[in-house]
């Protein structure tokens, strides 16, 4: 099991893996302290799809800046460091490049604080906000109670790797996180959604990394929009997406599973929950995203 | 179908009603603006649980706040305001009695914004703090999908009406949301749970008003927590709440199912849904709260 990414993120400001696009999520959520409460990072253009930044990406980072706003806290021994709940606003599409995150620490306990992420950009514009609570979750933490259905797939090796060329666009996300589909759901690919508004598969990051708190946010919202398996094949914007992450994750793929709940009004819900290799529950996410579509009545 | 409650706010900074503790939802959520941004409201005593006021009626006041922040726009005819997302973190118990919110407009659009609004008391002490995405919702709009099973409920005299008397505690919020639970998941009551972490039943305004999108972000939040019925009867300090209030509902009491997810390591994720009187699904909740379980291992 991985060290938290806070732990292991380099402090240096010159640091040069940071700067490029082909550095894993490690480098891809590093930032680099310019002064107390404000955070310099640079967003990797490798994490999009169709030119847009991913928005769990970019909740990873500005966790990532609330964590090293805490670092150096000393937490009870057998406990993580982690951000339990993560809400992001996405004002308007964050471009590749630098950006600067400003962090106002809003409560701070003894092993919990509440800090407010602003993301903006080079030229100064307001990107995205983020409410982020950071906890120290036990390593091994068992379920009291576990009400959610667990996702059954079948085996990785059976599974449909969605790759770089999306349907009428690029998806390069697709090259930083190794996503392997449940046939059974994968029938929009080729034209032929099931409608069940829902997808589900096997994750990791493709650079070999473990998964762990953090990066479990980018794993709550990195399928591919369940309205896709509706025949709604246009772009969702994400306006909020909250995560909670629940436990610190075993090592090897993790199982996801993303459903749409309700579409109407130009807008659809969408619930993402994650397993780890163990099959134990450890995030999940729920977002609200504008969507395109047909016209009806 | 009633107006907005933007609409109806006083807005005179001397209204009595708003003062005192015996008002209804419009009393208890009324904005008075102090200058551009900032907003004074009182919080009422009468929507609290065991001496703590209830997190959905906060989210609600910091929610009416930003809709008075873009009082006047106008909207395309056939569509109303609401809090479409909206998010909040509690920072430590709101004590009842005057409060500041602060209004920070994050992104301005035609028919929709995201404001951030922060929440002081009287000491100017934070207390909570919320991301709300304003959108304008179609009166008439009907769900292209809904992947949400619904709620069956028996008809509403079966219920089991909830009394301020809570198991060991008062629930003053009980005479301000009158609650009948389907009495297959009240046995909590008597010290038998069904231990399925599941309740349900009907909700409406105990002051005759109707419900409307802004009440929505109240009625997501105003169960008792389903860890009641797993026979964990301790408190539930919730620490994020989000809410995507999805249509403009209609006249009528409220079906609402509020469902424990994973109970783990201190922590429990809820989410409820709420559908109206013409059985749409309106309105769902998301939170994580914090909890005190028996000690295992």
């Amino acid at each position: 099991m991985t060290s938290a990414a806070a732990d292991r993120a380099p402090d240096a400001g010159g640091d040069d893996r940071a700067r490029g696009a082909g550095g894993g999520f490690d480098d891809a959520t590093a930032v680099r302290t310019v002064e107390p409460g404000r955070f310099a990072a640079d967003v990797h253009p490798g994490w999009s799809i169709a030119g847009r930044t991913n928005g769990g990406y970019l909740l990873a980072l500005m966790a990532r800046a609330a964590l090293k706003q805490e670092d150096g806290r000393s937490l009870p021994a057998g406990r993580r460091p982690a951000p339990v709940a993560a809400t992001a606003s996405y004002l308007s599409p964050t471009p590749p490049g630098p950006v600067v995150l400003t962090v106002t620490t809003l409560r701070r306990g003894r092993t919990s604080g509440v800090h407010r992420v602003e993301l903006h950009d080079r030229d100064g514009e307001r990107r995205a906000e983020a409410l982020v609570t950071l906890g120290a979750l036990h390593e091994e933490a068992t379920a009291h109670f576990d009400g959610v259905e667990p996702v059954d797939l079948p085996p990785l090796e059976d599974c449909v790797r969605l790759t770089v060329n999306g349907p009428g666009f690029t998806v390069p996300l697709m090259q930083m996180v190794a996503q392997h589909l449940d046939p059974a759901c994968a029938g929009w690919l080729h034209g032929e959604p099931s409608s069940g508004g829902e997808l589900r598969g096997w994750l990791a990051l493709a650079d070999g990394r473990d998964s762990d708190p953090l990066s479990l946010l980018l794993a709550i919202d990195a399928l591919p929009p369940a309205t896709f398996d509706l025949g709604l094949g246009g772009w969702v914007p994400t306006l909020q997406l909250s995560a909670w992450v629940r436990a610190v994750p075993a090592s090897g793929p993790l199982r996801v599973r993303q459903r749409a709940r309700l579409v109407e009004d130009g807008m659809v819900d969408e619930t993402c929950d994650v397993w780890d290799g163990r099959g134990r529950l450890v995030a999940s996410g729920h977002q609200l995203a504008g969507i395109r579509m047909p016209r009806r009545g």
